[in-house]
């Protein structure tokens, strides 16, 4: 027989993905061209050509049989090396090769991270807004994902919401910083007193809280922004990270598990995400990728379009009146809609070729999100369409 | 808290990866040209130069945020439409797109299709030998895996024994044809009649038994093996393929999960594995491998040193008196040790260089597998140790 518990989630369809493919049928109708698709986070700058020629050089000059072999369970050791030095360089950190997991992106490090520090029927706990994804990441572990509700004010943490629903069940807190969707950056102080108070719980309860930190869009940060490394503030740390969105390769499917060297048991941890590869049939990334990327790991493609969209449209946004956190980083802002259900200022937005995802499937009704990797071009032209539907509307 | 499941799994070390590690170990005392070391299945020619050519231009002439932007969910579209039309035209099968789900290798394959058609508490039934990572892949869904005992004459199935142990409880029959370790290929004959019971015992169960076919050797069959598709014997058949063996690509994780068309929910089962992906973290192999591997989707590397090596090995151990199955394909051979406890006997050719693994965890104590994906050079001077060892010892 067919398994139930995803038979019955084909009929939970994506608002994403939906809104997506709505923009990909109106694009044949008026030209893509003219509909101002914000709806999916997909990078749109290149890889630096650095990456495609180290890939040319490895395919011309490397025996294919060594090339394309077994990479070992845990990540080509180079590799892992090489993105450890990386780490301690940049953040002051004390990474060697035996606490970085090579991962199929940021969905894989989470499934590993995830399945490492929980057991069925405990409870991870996760800050609205938040990527909806998470849901089906966490609760297919046979843990359960709770979700604190926002700080609308500066979609920092509530603290006060997050203490209360703080409980002996609670294995590992989920964070996302730079944050799918609102675009903020977790403060240093932020950072710090979410780590008092792990720290405290801990000593109470007897038990580890692991932070696992999904950080596929750190290097995406905007001019002075206090963005603190999670895990030098919090030992038991697992760091999830993808090469997705700072190199541009988002199908190729790049990332690791950093495991915090003072974490509890650490020397094991990236051992027993080899165990769980074996029961999800993950396997590494792809040999040739792992090559590639660990050549260019201190590059980052030029994102320098994304901060510039982002000015042109929170300034728009607070032209027209709107309610908004400004961005410290990603390529997603989330403000507030003008009446109280987004899904109909959203559906409005339609009229005006304007693609905005409700704030609903993030956990923060009221709000809706704009994915502004999109050419710069393409944002001005929206930026008067918004005009337009927010003067004809409200 | 750490999983105590995965911790617990840390101990038990697989012993074909215990002894790869010796053979490296020797190789660095005596020079690895003369370990003999039949122990890991990694295939030793090269990719078609072909594959190498796609990527360059790929690399080359596309556009990289084209290139390397997320896969669709269930795989890119003209890739599983050039896998249906291939299998079609080499199988007389009528896949759809809609009936491929690109997965990371046979591995990714396993892991989806396994979760599609069990539920926890169901059995998965196989038939020893058996590949060990048989284990956790089932066993870590919730599912449990029983082995059928072997059938020593030919490998084929014992089918006395495949009913005894059929119960209501059994979902799925997970197969290996050709087989990893004897490197024997199931005959029509072995296929139909396993059909025919499988039907009669849907029937009397009331729920469909699929055959989970796991099938990453399939391409490397020797001259005049009869080698039928598995699926075309049986409607609720779900082939599971991976290129590593016939592009000699294991590194670079790219299979599918191919549906019969007329299975059980058949149209649903690929959206099914998207809906798996999503709690597993799998999302997809690598978009740059699947375009390249549909360009060359007809093609395998050049498999010929196999069946050469094969013939060498199987007419010495003929020579010095070993009981042995004649593989049909594969690059395994599983003789009978020359006393009962093959691990005594492993150990033995040991001193003689000789990496040989036994049956023990392929569910059948008493043999040993050989794995010749090496150099014909390297298994004539193999075979001169082989036979020193044999007057030697017994």
């Amino acid at each position: 027989m067919i398994a139930q518990k995803y038979q019955k989630m084909l009929s939970g369809k994506s608002a994403i993905r939906e809104l997506a493919e709505f923009a990909a049928k109106r694009g044949e109708e008026i030209g893509y061209e003219n509909v101002f698709d914000y709806s999916l986070g997909n990078p749109s700058v290149p890889v630096p050509a650095e990456f495609t020629q180290v890939m040319i050089d490895l395919l011309k000059n490397e025996k294919p049989a060594k090339l394309h072999g077994y990479s070992p369970s845990l990540g080509i050791t180079s590799v892992r090396e090489k993105i450890a030095q990386s780490l301690n360089h940049r953040f002051e950190m004390n990474y060697t090769k035996e606490h970085i997991f090579m991962t199929s992106g940021a969905a894989g490090a989470l499934a590993h991270a995830l399945r490492c520090v929980t057991e069925p029927e405990d409870e991870v706990l996760t800050f609205a807004p938040f990527f909806p994804e998470y849901h089906p990441y966490v609760d297919l572990t046979g843990a359960e994902l709770k979700v604190v509700p926002p700080s609308k004010s500066d979609f920092q943490i509530n603290f006060a919401l997050f203490e209360e629903m703080l409980n002996e069940k609670v294995a590992a807190i989920l964070i996302n910083s730079p944050n799918n969707p609102s675009g903020i950056v977790y403060s240093t102080a932020t950072v710090k007193h979410l780590a008092d108070i792990l720290r405290q719980k801990e000593k109470e309860y007897g038990h580890e809280i692991f932070i696992i930190s999904d950080e596929p869009y750190r290097e995406i940060l905007f001019g002075g922004t206090d963005a603190p490394y999670i895990s030098k503030f919090y030992a038991n740390t697992l760091s999830c990270y993808s090469y997705s969105k700072s190199l541009s390769l988002p199908g190729e499917r790049i990332g690791y598990v950093a495991a915090n060297p003072a974490c509890k048991d650490a020397d094991e941890i990236v051992s027993i995400c080899g165990q769980i590869s074996r029961g999800i049939g993950h396997n590494c990334p792809p040999s040739l990728i792992q090559l590639a990327v660990a050549e260019v790991v201190d590059l980052t493609c030029d994102m320098s379009v994304y901060e510039r969209n982002m000015k042109l449209i929170y300034n728009k946004l607070m032209e027209l009146g709107f309610t908004c956190v400004k961005p410290g980083g990603t390529f997603y802002i989330f403000p507030k809609a003008l009446e109280e259900d987004a899904k109909v200022f959203c559906k409005k937005a339609l009229k005006y070729d304007l693609i905005l995802v409700p704030g609903d499937s993030f956990g923060c009704p009221g709000y809706f999100r704009m994915a502004y990797c999109i050419e710069t071009e393409k944002v001005e032209r929206s930026l008067a369409a918004l005009e337009k539907f927010v003067q004809g509307e409200y």
